[in-house]
């Protein structure tokens, strides 16, 4: 890459705009199948992101086997279920109408992990905030995304699931925390809304646009 | 916005490539205004950005006073200082010839929070793993922090700071949870390598890149 610094013009900012409005959570997966290059190429991207103390704590885990994925997918029906109870009984039925993975059709699918014992970064910035670990992690994953949908993937960010339990299925070292499960593959449509919008169980606000100044 | 789904071609996913290897995380800024209207634009673009549930939990506090800036300042000179001396010998000397903040000149000062008591998204994905939260807060930095360095912007995360005492100092509510603080302005300069690596602190390395198939 040149290391002479980029501009980026107006057109590219309407672009990348366009791309962060149309960056979807997919849980409708096609059966197409997806390159192994082009997931490389995206990890390699996905390396580029922040992280405190250039400390890169993420892990991956790729589950290719289906038992494993039974697994996973058996602790989020029991999860999503627990859930669903969970809700006041005006909003159970549409709860239990909405699709919230992808994980019986995604391609591939990954676990990541933050590596809460790494020395790298040499605890630079989370000596008062030890949760920069999780957020570097987070932000790796936003990069991951964003990339996969320009490419055209979809992306589905699986949370209901116990996070503990995951890490035992995957035989991940304790010190190794969930912080998403993502299915990965193309969609079998492109949205503007999200589904949860679509679905009727809640619209984007105001709420969070609203900037306090002190 | 079309409703059309836009297909992002090769070229852009090189450009937006280059975007994410040219995000840094800025600490020195120039002098030069930033229009009003520039961040305002920003702002609506972050607001697209991944939310468990569709909850949109974060809440910005924009710091203009330069009271409170001070007292920032000044609770980041303690938690920094107590890092330092955290350090072991052979490190704290180049630990303390980091700059780690841009809170001097930055035009623009962010406290980024989480509200943890709100009920939109009414609880959904968030039953099992909580912290959904704080990262959705987190995909959405990371979404402005990426339209802000198209723009040409400088942003620096500080996690260098006791948030408990930030909220106080902000008069943020009890049930707002900082998750960063964030400096925005034009960059003296613009770098391909980080900081951390340029001063020898840390380089990247390939452990996050391996991928482990179960």
């Amino acid at each position: 890459m040149s290391d002479v610094p980029p501009c980026f013009d107006e057109a590219f900012q309407v672009r990348l705009a366009t791309l962060i409005a149309w960056r979807r959570d997919v849980r409708r997966f096609s059966d197409r199948p997806v390159p192994e290059s082009l997931i490389e190429g995206l990890l390699d991207v996905a390396q580029l992101a922040p992280s405190v103390g250039n400390s890169q704590p993420w892990r991956w885990v790729r589950v290719d086997s289906p038992v494993k994925r039974d697994e996973i997918r058996a602790n989020f029906v029991v999860s999503n279920d627990a859930a669903c109870k969970a809700q006041p009984d005006e909003r159970a039925a549409v709860y239990a109408s909405l699709k919230l993975e992808g994980l019986g059709r995604a391609p591939f699918q990954f676990a990541i992990f933050c590596d809460r014992s790494i020395e790298q970064g040499f605890g630079l910035g989370r000596r008062t905030m030890p949760e920069m670990l999780e957020y570097s992690t987070v932000l790796m994953i936003s990069t991951f995304w964003l990339a996969a949908r320009a490419a055209g993937l979809g992306v589905g960010w699986v949370s209901i699931l116990d996070p503990g339990e995951v890490g035992r299925i995957l035989e991940a070292p304790v010190s190794w925390n969930l912080v998403a499960y993502l299915c990965v593959g193309w969609p079998e449509a492109e949205h503007l809304d999200p589904e949860l919008e679509r679905y009727g169980w809640q619209n984007r606000t105001s709420a969070g646009r609203r900037v306090k100044i002190i």
